[in-house]
């Protein structure tokens, strides 16, 4: 590779040539940031050297030796496949340096594949396409209607991402929410990985879409620094949301692949790479410094560091019948005292009782209508600026946000979700409806953890510890009112369980959450009538689980069922079941569970056609404790 | 309720006052049932009532005595919880009777809270709002580019599902493939579940945004028979899609409910029930038979029947280094000769290697582009006319589609699933590409299979056997190249394992699949060089799961220790714990698996990283079996 080169410094003064020797030094360091580590975008990066050029000049107002300013723009990378360009964008502002850009460059180290905020310079990891957009409306809502901070969001996204629908969802809200602080740069290079994109250059085509949702947009040549200066100094006084339909040429700068199919994803190997260097001018070390951002205000309302609110929780009478899922909302209502927490919902917020925040606290209440996925997106986006979402819908309709939940734990955000309408107890509603895959969902998130309450005073309380917690949290809730099973003061940590009725010589333990903890203490009430001494786990922590507890039930008991309103795989069985196996050999291990297809009924009819009400729990600790059976199977 | 009134019959030549009529009847029905079930939505069907009044008097060709018919025109319900109204048209036809509908509505049998293909006239379970009008384009995509048949695709949709991404990637879609055969009918009722709808009654908004994406829009008055005939007939003559953009009332024609708040999914009690019954003109049994389908022509190609062609697979020699992926390409290109298979990508097909079948069958393959959710609505919506859709992308992305995969299984479709790029193996990309969680979620789809083969040739033969599979397949393929195991003949049944070096006196079993068997292949060879025995069971069918072998293992072997790349919850693993638990005390078991978060780095360091290399089984295996920590732990 070439010497360092001339070492000019560029900032918000910036004049036409320095901007494009700057673009073309972006495109270098692509280029070599690439070739050195054998896979990456260059050309990806390539097409929006120039449009990054001119932002981080003249217009990102960001201080690169304070990236915790909450005064700073924000710039969030949708075609995280362009990271070439982002870590040269991040070499010219000298925070990352010539040695860790081509030598350690989707090696090991900080400069992975696809941005991830292990960088103090992102917020949000990307990767997978049309989410960057969704991060940012949650970014740009903060700095809106909570922080009131003059920052603006900027994201730059391709033109492949426009199918998905996540980025309709995305500028939809973005316009509801009058997001004037938000602009989106899309780069229409017009050749996706396959070849050419659905719509290529037609970007008149993108300009009616984005104007039919609410933003505005300007077309522009994404090669033009003057075009390209005047549609930011555009955006920053556009009163809505503004879209900038830049198109470019994929691989600009050099000849050799400019605006050629079959070099995505692809470096250019060595002798290519000089002479893309070559005609592109050679390694230079310009080094920019933009705009820096206004003085941050003295307070800052609403923000992470304000937890020590008193936060006074809801509390129940034993015996009362009341739905987890509305213990949720009283206590989610009663953490509002915390001005840092915030909450979302799907618009089914008299379901998942979400609308008991919202009428306490309607400014920190963000209604994202039937749109999972950005209901998430908002959430990991209010996330970056310190606030402590809780999204909730029906557990069923998580599944729809599963890419952007797996996507926020890369992100290393802290979110609570909660999961309401959970198992075949819904009844009447029908399979559409009913939550049986969420917790393996949940469980497979890294880093989750996984609560599922029994009753309202545990739901209350989970829901409160929820609000500390790092990482994905899941509160699984019910929708039918089951009776309150602990008083107020009982408490509930993360990874234990309650165990009831516990007896050394117990015979059976029955594992249970939820509407199933119910129905096994009610079969364990049956079986002592007769004779069969029966102990039975409220397992209100699914991850992480109680594997001592767990294991002593195993090694004190004969038979260890557990009863679940999931499917098979993935629940709460298997669950356990792993901690069994990885222990001493002990009690039988059995497993109830929704291997239906259920249909719609009364919570009674499905409970039993799915097998885990405790007419069935019964029968099945009986035929398995049956002498014949066992030495059938144990032969 | 009312005895049964007038018995008019109505067809395509009704006039204005019976099709009005018509309308209130299923008003009036809609009521009836919901009251009936004591749960349901019928104010959200009586905003739809005259719209589909008029659509099957007058427009819907369907021979409601032949549902089998492939000329009949297809209606969706995407709006699943106005199943009140779509019964009371099946009433209204005849083929639903009084009893059925009144008595069981909602609470066992067919007529479920939301439509599912229990009903031979239900092409998909709808219920999870924002998908009919993809499965609808999937339909219509059949029509028009495999079936060459005249019929029509009518998608009911109701307003606040507009929200969804979904909706958009599906109306994206059908203006790409032209389909004028697609009409879709948006109930703008103005009400959601917990009050105004995003946009009201600002019908134009929708229509901008409809005409954006390449549709034709027409607004009308949903309640007026002569605009709604209008709009059918022009949607029947536009050479694009057409969307019917519907102002309606909700709970139209009750006036104690009309365009109220707070009736959302709530049946009228039995007292309003009757004064609506009443405002609506009583109880009626019109009976309505419209226009017939054209007569199907006498063959029909492509279609599922055509089973018999003879595919011939590809073949691999021993040792040669294929990547799975790969061999799933060549697989899927040879079971082209099968006139039902068809193929569909999101714009990855040189990674997931689509691409082949593309090459070799250009008109059966669907580009998607980056459109995961509508890649599995259309493969839905083509396996309702009968094909054998194969959807490919890679398994991270798969997440994106999660909702409409438990949706696909409750319309008991039948599709063939491949997630290539799976786990850390990938390297150099990073977390956001890595499927990491995609075995928890295609397990826990109720009725899947799924395949995880380690070789080309078991790939392969698993892709040809996946063709014939009922329910969700899913094949996991791996993005590196791998030796081949298997010679040409080996059979591969779902259900069964390979065990690779079985001997009596084996002290370890390890399990793989993918690239960790050849991980576990490698550390047998160096136990065995320490004297340690070690016997490798090849896990390519992990659901369902071969029980009898790994408890035959678990059985004769000390430790059996599970190695997969994926994250520890709901993978192989615990589908592992789940056999070992439930059947007589055996080996010990043991686990390795990604439970830390990736990041970028070559393979063999991804796998070292994660710990599920050769060395790090070989060190956990002699931990393991090391006596003074098993006399620790077994006290």
């Amino acid at each position: 590779m070439n010497a360092i080169g001339s070492d000019l410094r560029v900032g918000p003064a910036a004049d036409r040539a320095e901007l494009y020797a700057l673009g073309r030094q972006l495109r270098v360091d692509s280029v070599r940031s690439s070739t050195a580590a054998g896979s990456g975008h260059p050309t990806s990066s390539m097409s929006a050297a120039d449009l990054m050029a001119v932002l981080m000049a003249r217009h990102l107002r960001y201080d690169w030796d304070d990236p915790a300013n909450p005064a700073n723009d924000h710039l969030i990378m949708s075609k995280g496949h362009a990271s070439p360009l982002l870590y040269s964008m991040f070499r010219a502002a000298g925070v990352v340096d010539e040695d860790e850009l081509i030598n350690t460059y989707r090696r090991a180290g900080r400069l992975q594949g696809h941005p991830t905020p292990i960088l103090p310079w992102v917020d949000v990891a990307t990767g997978s396409l049309g989410q960057g957009i969704g991060y940012g409306v949650g970014v740009a809502l903060a700095g809106r209607k909570l922080d009131r901070l003059p920052y603006r969001v900027w994201v730059l996204c391709g033109d492949s991402e426009m199918a998905e629908g996540s980025v309709w969802e995305a500028l939809d809200k973005a316009a509801f929410y009058e997001l004037d602080n938000f602009t989106v740069i899309l780069d229409v290079n017009r050749l996706g990985q396959t070849g050419a994109t659905e719509y290529g250059w037609d970007v008149e085509r993108y300009a009616h879409r984005v104007t039919a949702f609410g933003c505005r947009s300007l077309t522009i040549d994404g090669h033009d620094v003057d075009e390209i200066t005047a549609a930011y100094e555009a955006a920053a006084l556009a009163d809505r949301p503004t879209v900038i339909i830049a198109r470019t040429v994929k691989g600009s700068g050099f000849s050799e692949v400019e605006n050629k199919p079959d070099w995505h994803g692809k470096p250019l190997p060595e002798d290519m790479a000089q002479r893309a260097i070559d005609e592109l001018g050679g390694v230079t070390a310009i080094h920019v410094r933009g705009p820096l951002p206004e003085a941050s205000p003295p307070t800052n309302s609403g923000r992470a560091s304000q937890h020590s609110a008193s936060v006074d929780p809801p509390r129940f009478d034993l015996g009362e019948e009341i739905p987890t899922r509305k213990a949720y909302g009283q206590a989610l209502a009663a953490l509002g005292a915390r001005p840092d927490v915030v909450a979302l919902d799907g618009e089914v917020g008299n379901s998942t009782y979400s609308e008991l925040f919202e009428k306490d606290h309607p400014d920190r209440f963000f209604q994202m209508y039937i749109a999972e996925q950005q209901m998430i997106a908002t959430a990991v986006g209010l996330s970056v600026r310190g606030y402590r979402p809780f999204a909730a819908t029906f557990a069923a309709f998580l599944t729809r946000a599963h890419d952007f939940l797996r996507m926020a734990a890369i992100s290393q955000a802290d979110l609570c979700i909660a999961g309401s309408h959970c198992g075949v107890e819904i009844g009447a509603d029908g399979p559409s409806q009913m939550g049986l895959e969420d917790i393996a969902m949940m469980r497979a998130i890294h880093g989750s953890t996984v609560l599922y309450p029994s009753d309202a005073t545990s739901a209350a309380a989970l829901t409160l510890t929820m609000a500390d917690l790092p990482g994905i949290s899941y509160l699984r809730t019910t929708r039918g009112g089951y009776p309150v099973l602990y008083g107020p003061d009982e408490r509930f940590p993360v990874g234990g369980c309650k165990v009831w009725g516990e007896r050394p010589d117990d015979v059976v333990t029955l594992v249970g959450a939820g509407v199933t903890l119910h129905e096994c203490l009610s079969a364990a009430t049956e079986l002592a009538r007769q004779g069969i001494a029966t102990r039975v786990v409220d397992l209100y922590s699914v991850k992480p689980i109680d594997a001592e507890s767990l294991s002593r039930c195993a090694q004190q008991t004969r038979l260890l069922m557990v009863v679940e309103d999931h499917h098979p795989e993935g629940g709460i069985g298997e669950a356990v079941a792993a901690v069994l196996a990885k222990g001493r050999p002990g009690a039988r291990f059995a497993h109830l569970a929704v291997d239906s297809l259920p249909g719609s009924a009364s919570t009674t009819q499905a409970l039993d056609a799915a097998g885990i009400n405790a007419g069935h729990i019964v029968r099945a600790v009986l035929a398995e404790l049956d002498p014949k059976r066992q030495a059938d199977t144990e032969e």
